[in-house]
């Protein structure tokens, strides 16, 4: 989630769209991708998901600038199978890819009851609450996966081969928007962990080791080490259950294939997604299995102090469409720079 | 997985299979379910998962004599939708309906590229791990989960409301057991928490907490008050995706409510299972895909100190096929009252 910027310069959400997708068409992007990059940039700053918002648009365009992203990529899709949506984002940025093939994902699942959408050959999955919670708005359950770079050692081990590889879930709510969890593999997300890195603050202990397999509380020594998954060796089963699905089962890259194809140019991720949706009205009565889902809510709500996994990421959003979000200055500039 | 016994008796696994068809015939099952228990049963005292082995027979006969479970009960199997296979259990033991239901979850998998069997109204869903085991050996990936009692608080939280909510997760292998992995969202099993107790040892911190929700490392506190997930909130989060898979979306039981169907007799929870199914020849070819996850596997044995997810029980399967298993004195005595 990372810290709330105070620093640095106040835009409204209009205005944050309007200047990644100008920065964005400035690299070689078409208006249709510039824009869906874009919107998927706004959720994570209406969110307070700052490490996913306008922070990786330099990102973004240094990936558009080698030529390894293709900024005018249309996605591919097509039903392998009756549950199984496959898509080829051709090196594409996945927003555009998302968008176009979640209603797909959404038909598939109202049909058979649950469906797959196999995200393949895009760069950059970003957090994974945006797509969650547009497979929920479909009346669906959905469960994603994705993995990155490897970044995260596996049990015992001591050298990075699993990305953060984040896992998100959301059951959807009648009236408001669907609980939403998006949480990484890793003890920390490694967007944060850069952002510790460029704000010099310290991350606790837990959250990875150096380069001699010492633990560290040091962001940029974990950088040039390893991260560790959360909770031990259960946070690593997850990290390897996501690498599978969303590498081998949809016939793309581990986190360690998409470091090689990088080729140390230190772009975006190239890889895929893997996206699970289940129609509640196959299962029952939807009206009965959602107020069931409430009563769960609930008892949670009733304990002091528990909060329902989003509750903060929702909270933002209603701040920041009247306060907007703060860009900080090191983000600002480097966004300057590339509209010079 | 618990501590290997080493005072007790010692059965083959043949013997052990007779054992509890005997005691469970004697007590209202019929042959076939007998069967399925024992079968279940064997496979945990195989793979050294002591605690869901003839430990659990006892549990089994209390809840048949109470009249609770039905011993002789068929699975109702039927095609909710072409992806989600439904069944009610009629109050019987899981082990029966899963072996009749995973055959027809196979199909819709093949038929869709992925299938969910909704497994409701059973008694005493034990491991995961052998249903996703025998998922994969139909060429699938396996996600399994189950709700149970409640033991566990929310995150913030200082009541018990989730159950230990295990996830299992299965991926074939070419030529030898598939990777399966079984894991609780609670940080630690309640059965190591009870013998701490006994003991008079601390139990590490991040376990539990007391009726007041404060950290503890007192198991006797922790009994009185809440186990904790593992990782903090993010395997709080497991938990949550857990009750609602398990519970509200098939119909079945929230961990809260399978206590309150129990009413205090003490008996096996109540209650439905989850289990996915997704078809490698669906996603592509499985040969490709196979060798794929193969070179992530190598990848964590190549590090000195990691280890595959289940390697331990493998090791433990191969050992107990020719020097059995060790059923420790209390678990004989009380399975030889039951057959007195």
């Amino acid at each position: 989630m990372g810290r709330a910027p105070t620093d640095g310069v106040r835009l409204t959400l209009a205005q944050g769209h309007d200047l990644a997708v100008k920065a964005l068409t400035r690299h070689g992007c078409d208006l249709e991708n510039a824009q869906a990059i874009a919107r998927n940039m706004m959720r994570a700053e209406a969110d307070g998901s700052y490490s996913h918002g306008l922070f990786r648009l330099p990102w973004c365009i240094h990936t558009l600038k080698l030529g390894r992203a293709n900024g005018a990529a249309r996605p591919g899709i097509a039903r392998r199978a009756p549950g199984l949506v496959w898509v080829d984002g051709g090196r594409g940025f996945a927003p555009l890819a998302q968008e176009a093939a979640i209603p797909v994902l959404a038909q598939a699942a109202r049909e058979n009851g649950v469906a797959v959408l196999a995200l393949r050959n895009v760069y950059h999955v970003a957090a994974l609450w945006p797509e969650c919670e547009s497979v929920c708005e479909h009346g669906l359950v959905s469960l994603a996966m994705t993995p990155s770079f490897p970044y995260v050692a596996p049990a015992g081990g001591n050298r990075p081969l699993y990305g953060t590889n984040p896992i998100g879930f959301g059951w959807p709510r009648r009236g408001r928007p669907p609980m939403v969890f998006d949480q990484a593999s890793a003890a920390m997300a490694r967007g944060d962990i850069m952002l510790a890195a460029r704000d010099g603050h310290a991350v606790p202990e837990g959250v990875g080791i150096d380069a001699e397999g010492r633990p560290t509380t040091d962001p940029n020594a974990i950088l040039k080490g390893a991260q560790l998954a959360f909770g031990g060796y259960k946070g690593a089963a997850l990290a390897l259950m996501v690498e599978l699905l969303s590498g081998p089962l949809i016939g793309d890259f581990l986190s360690i294939e998409a470091e090689a194809d990088d080729g140390g140019t230190r772009c975006a991720p190239h890889g895929g997604e893997f996206i699970l949706a289940m129609d509640l009205a196959r299962f029952g009565d939807p009206e009965t299995i959602l107020a069931h889902g409430e009563r769960l809510f609930a008892e949670i709500e009733r304990q002091p102090g528990a909060r329902l996994p989003g509750d903060r990421r929702l909270d933002n959003r209603k701040r920041s469409q009247t306060e907007g979000f703060v860009v900080p200055k090191p983000t600002w500039h480097a966004i300057a720079a590339a509209l010079a």
